[in-house]
């Protein structure tokens, strides 16, 4: 993959019809996915031009800087999207929990399992928080 | 975290307006995250009587199992969903690529770096595929 030829601008990402894109924060070192939230435009411009991870809230309508109030920022060090440019994944440095509810990531409940899943063995591979 | 006591049901999770949830898809050992696309309460179900991947495909408007013409399916381990549950959290066990450019994850390009980014420092803990 040449990444230089290949990387896109801002501009070009594919936004949905309130001009958002999802963007997965995943902890850089561990592997582990800390949450799932939403980026605009302006965010992700805000996200690199600070190093920060700017989202935008959709049920308060406002950016808000991950982190701006528990002081649980999460460092950004790197931006990927996906195959259809509609999906951000972002390689993070979280400091602290990533979750309002102090998990270190949101991910932190499983659906009652189903039976074919059951004997699929062990998916214990990854911690939970 | 009590996991049982907490566990919902397909029914009690949040969908958007057109009955969809966000899934990512991450590879159990590895900790890679692959792809994100999308279910609704039906292909949710079918997920987890077959233990293999379902979405629902916003474009063709239609079911698909992962891998259903390539191969390449996604053995589901583990179905989690976020402190909002209005995201999913795959702990997958992907046959071959992901992605359909052949691609390993669908996440194989950076956007451009922002100053604020570079000065961070390496990000290359997780491969790129």
């Amino acid at each position: 993959m040449d990444r230089e030829r290949d990387a896109l601008s801002i501009g070009e990402l594919t936004y949905d019809a309130n001009g958002l894109i999802p963007a997965i924060a995943q902890q850089h070192d561990t592997g582990e996915v800390l949450m799932l939230a939403y980026m605009n435009a302006e965010s992700l411009e805000r996200t690199l031009e600070t190093g920060k991870a700017w989202y935008w809230s959709r049920s308060r309508q406002k950016y808000w800087m991950k982190g701006e109030s528990s002081g649980n920022v999460q460092e950004v060090l790197e931006v990927r999207y996906d195959c259809d440019a509609d999906t951000l994944l972002l390689s993070v440095d979280q400091r602290g929990p990533a979750c309002h509810t102090e998990a270190r990531s949101c991910f932190y409940r499983s659906l009652r399992q189903a039976p074919a899943l059951e004997r699929s063995g062990d998916a214990g591979d990854i911690p939970l928080s």
